[in-house]
């Protein structure tokens, strides 16, 4: 970083009044731009961005010395173009999945349960009371085999969440690193070797050239018969299609989506009406404080950047 | 037990056709009698029964050695008489609380991340992406107090599932046994000056003439604003005039109950229109192998009494 004049930090970050306050108040030292306007309007000067910034616009800023993602998700990054540049001048890309991985883990250990327990046609018809036929459905976790895609800090939260529900559970992600207790680590290569013996197919990829569709017909049609999916990691990773058809020849118990490739998915979309379909408008990530630990994040980070430290959350 | 002539079992518990093969082929050895018409029908001459006897008809066995009662609830046996009538005999009751603490502790927390990820409101509308709206409500299951009442098997297993959670648990109970780590145990009658702090009552008691109507709108006014309330032992415990008193005013975020008073909930009651009140129909303890489990629990215990040794799940 430059020590002889301000930073100069443009921030396009999802905020709240409170959050922007705590913002201001944190980057008080640092010349700071906020633009709720678009993404498109960086100043060229600038040295660190926290937002979304439009990729295309990333690319000319010659003075550009951190980017921090106000997500979790970094689709728009994850390109050759994009990637180069940023490596090549030693520009570090950090993200806010501390932020986020927390509520996602929640969201899918949820969404399992939820699901198990028969709660939604439970609550569905108010003043029906249809017990036998509902406990007939309610399923245990338990003795059940959880596969992983995309084992990254949701993943691995989720693996704590999962830990004493006594299930097996195996992650596949595209580099294989340190093995975890209680996780089989799998290649993604490797993977339709084992989607025989998996009950329940938990989706967090991120979207880029080499995950689109890779759900498809034939994956969900390998799982056991009864498997449940969920998918809280990008629409574009699933062929809906080849979903929707094994959802309606009850090869798939269930699945729930918080992801949908568009979003919002129109209201006449075929997925709001496939059997045992459940969709959340992807809500995974929200929460009260949401706004807030983004703020609280990012400040941490820029802590950690001015004095040269590691980033936390980096992803290139 | 007495050795020289086979054990009469009479057996009215809740079963499957599968499970009563099981029964069948693990009693072999012992007389057995099934009657599903009714628990009053039971001979005089019983020695074990598995299954609801009728609390009176109870009282004029004169050779009954030991009751298992096929639920996790024993309301009905756990009345001065009853109780004095066993005990006095040395007559062994026991429960089937193994085989439902795992399905009753799942249940409990799918409630708390149901309602927590506003799941519900989510999927009631198919067609409808309410994505800022949710996200703003959804919360976390963190940095909260959780108030278990009734602390048996199923308190217990519901803080094995919340330990990765972090949150704070207090647990109170008629008589206060060994500490556990992670939970402050509290004796009921000290409840008072605790409810101020819980952002989760979760109520697991069971019905008697010590817990009827306790949870009532003084109790659940004294609880934190916004806080949530879950019930899965007995309906009787509550007084639902109060609680739905204390929806209305909003003080309570949210209430899940498996349980009413009476069950099943009259179409018309006003629980199922109170704001933020969702009802599963006592579903808690359901799971598609509960018979089979059932009948395995009763036959297991079955193998310790006929050792002379202590028994699973005794309640007095």
């Amino acid at each position: 970083m430059s020590v002889n004049k301000p930073l100069l930090i443009w921030c396009n970050a999802f905020r709240s009044k409170a959050s922007e306050m705590l913002l201001v108040r944190g980057l008080e030292e640092y010349e700071v731009l906020f633009d709720g306007t678009g993404p498109t309007g960086i100043p060229s000067n600038v040295n660190v961005i926290f937002g979304h910034p439009e990729p295309e616009r990333l690319l000319q800023l010659d003075q550009i010395e951190w980017v921090h993602i106000d997500s979790a998700g970094y689709t728009p990054y994850d390109t050759p173009r994009v990637k180069d540049f940023l490596l090549k001048r030693g520009i570090p890309l950090t993200n806010s999945s501390a932020v986020y991985s927390e509520p996602c883990a929640q969201h899918l250990l949820a969404a399992m349960l939820v699901l198990a327990r028969q709660m939604i046609p439970a609550v569905k018809t108010p003043g029906e009371w249809s017990q036998q036929e509902l406990r007939r459905k309610c399923h245990l976790l338990r003795d059940q085999t959880v596969l992983i895609l995309g084992y990254g800090n949701i993943g691995k939260r989720l693996v704590e969440l999962l830990q004493p529900f006594g299930l097996r559970i195996l992650a596949a992600r595209r580099t294989v690193s340190q093995p975890m207790p209680g996780v089989e680590l799998i290649p993604l290569s490797a993977l339709k070797t084992h989607l025989g013996e998996v009950d329940h197919l938990v989706n967090i990829l991120p979207e880029n050239e080499s995950t689109r569709r890779i759900v498809d017909r034939d994956f969900l049609r390998r799982l056991k018969t009864g498997a449940v999916f969920y998918n809280i990691g990008r629409g574009a990773t699933v062929d809906q299609s080849g979903l929707i058809e094994v959802l309606e020849i009850g090869h798939l118990r269930a699945c729930f989506l918080d992801v949908t490739d568009p979003e919002p998915l129109p209201a006449n979309h075929r997925l709001w009406t496939a059997p045992n379909c459940y969709i959340t408008p992807h809500t995974a990530g929200g929460h009260e404080t949401e706004f807030i630990r983004l703020a609280d994040h990012f400040l941490q980070n820029l802590s950690h950047w001015v004095r040269g430290e590691n980033l936390i959350d980096r992803v290139f």
